[in-house]
């Protein structure tokens, strides 16, 4: 077992001492950009990304060449309660369909010419129902956590973790509710389909959730109230931070068991940017939360990692764009605007 | 010469007679959709962007495979009239960079896997003064609509127009409010970085350009107080609807070249989709008198096509997943909704 922990209060310590990125690289990364063939700010959030990668892979000049999605998959306890249009089988044969090429997120990672990666989490024993108590337990969670910490390449320089698993967006509010308060409904949408009856009912199921779980603390949350797969995201991206490979948000449950982390140690997402905001409509309330603004916003609603496979063409296009472009003197261009004009 | 238009009534009754999409490959595509491995609606504006290429390629499970990028530049007599950060000598120092690989739009094509071809329109002899007279007679304004027609490849099948011109802010924001109307201050913005002063002194520019050329009509409109670059991308974008290659639409100066097609012949613009909203502020008023909804925000106001070029990532990636991904029936999957129910 690689993962450095054992239990929670491990990982929990672990979390509270991260390291940072490279302030240096940072400047150097932005003193570049005040070189390039473009009025200064022009490529507007593109450059931010830029510095921001730069930052976390330690060079001002960094460019995406080694991305890796890995789909995590594990099946609910909670599906019990009737919150999904989708029966628990489905998990299954979907990573079965990732296996094989056919779904969505093995498109977008072949048009991002990104490694993907698929670790199934005991499709044949869901957690536990959440609505009546724990989905796992200490143990479970940190075996889940450590899958995550497992999968990611170390050789990767951006990271997605995507998940699959019927039933999650339950887990995914009632962690969000758990963490930040409001009502069950404010975190609760239709997941993949469902109608108002169906909505009404598993907002009651979150709520009852949290009622039955009454535990505090990011890394509680997420063993309470998760389940294996988004245990393993949370895992992932931890494991990420240390290896520090830039990571970039998926939808709504990836946002919800990254938010784990953060409430687990403040600081611990700063190498995460948000790719998209889905349209469950938790995800928005969730990223802003976090206080991370998403780079893009065209309705998707699928996870898998989609929407931040999508993402990463931005941040590729990004880097190149910074590390690629001729400087004005290069290029022997006039009029470069002075900077501190 | 290969344009089949020798004046601007010739052009005008092309775009009155132009193509439509192939409406039964719209219906295939979205029968196909029904069918693919995901929740419907769950890959969001992919779909919408996946259908709209299926029509106009007549192709249900098309791809992207030849994307082309064309930058056209030109310079700006109106920059006598101190509307422009930079001096018109940057034109074809950035023409330069353009043929030498340096620039963003190079890096973003690299990215994007696009052909990228550069078109530079006289650099030497600037339009006319709008301020005080018509950019371009109509005779000038053919042979540059003749430069975009004949510089779109017909084996292509994804096109961005891009430019450079110092100073081409001013004649998009004349064009914009010679066609729609408003201020001359709604439409103003401050292009490669003016300051509050050169903000308002622009602004009185523009509305002097549109005083100083009283026209009607949009290809009139075009040749009188746009350029040279914007009459080539007007003309290749007409060029790309007559064979069917889906055009994406950049930022504020290629979308004001775009409209005057569309204020000419409505409808002229269907085959194009906005691929970005840009900083520039007229942009998004633009867009929206245009009726079209930007894929991407990402605070972009270079030019040279680089939104464009970008979103190019996003048609991509949308044809990989229609065209890609496999069918419930394919995959063996249990409990696809019923797209009636």
């Amino acid at each position: 077992m690689s993962a450095p922990f054992a239990t929670l209060s491990d990982l929990a310590a672990l979390l509270r001492d991260l390291p940072g990125p490279d302030a240096e690289a940072i400047v150097a990364a932005r003193a570049r950009d005040a070189t390039l063939t473009k009025p200064p700010g022009a490529l507007g959030r593109l450059e931010e990304v830029a510095a921001w990668y730069c930052g976390w892979r330690g060079d001002p000049r960094a460019r995406v060449q080694r991305p890796q999605v890995v789909v995590f998959a594990g099946n609910h306890g909670v599906v019990a309660q009737g919150v999904s249009a989708f029966p628990s089988e489905v998990t299954a044969q979907m990573v079965a369909n990732f296996e094989a090429g056919g779904a969505a997120v093995n498109q977008l990672a072949g048009v991002a010419g990104a490694r993907l990666d698929v670790r199934a989490l005991n499709l044949d024993r869901p957690t536990g129902d959440i609505a009546t108590g724990p989905a796992m337990s200490e143990a479970e969670c940190v075996a889940a956590l450590e899958v995550g910490w497992d999968a990611v390449d170390p050789a990767a320089d951006l990271f997605v973790a995507g998940e699959m698993g019927i039933g999650n967006t339950t887990p995914a509010a009632a962690i969000a509710l758990a963490l930040y308060g409001g009502t069950a409904a404010d975190w609760t949408g239709r997941g993949t389909g469902l109608d108002d009856a169906g909505l009404a009912h598993k907002a009651r199921v979150v709520a009852r959730a949290v009622a039955a779980n009454p535990v505090r603390g990011g890394l509680a949350v997420l063993a309470a109230l998760g389940g294996r797969e988004l245990a393993a995201m949370a895992g992932a991206i931890a494991r990420a931070r240390t290896l520090r490979i830039p990571v970039l948000l998926d939808g709504f449950i990836c946002t919800a068991a990254a938010a784990c982390l953060e409430a687990e140690a403040r600081g611990a997402l700063d190498h995460a940017l948000a790719a998209h905001v889905s349209a469950e409509p938790g995800h928005a309330l969730l990223l802003d939360r976090l206080g991370k603004a998403p780079l893009l916003s065209l309705g998707l609603r699928l996870g898998e990692g989609s929407g931040a496979v999508l993402g990463m063409g931005v941040v590729q296009a990004a880097l190149a764009c910074h590390s690629g472009m001729a400087s004005f003197a290069e290029a022997g261009i006039d009029g470069a605007p002075d900077p501190d004009a």
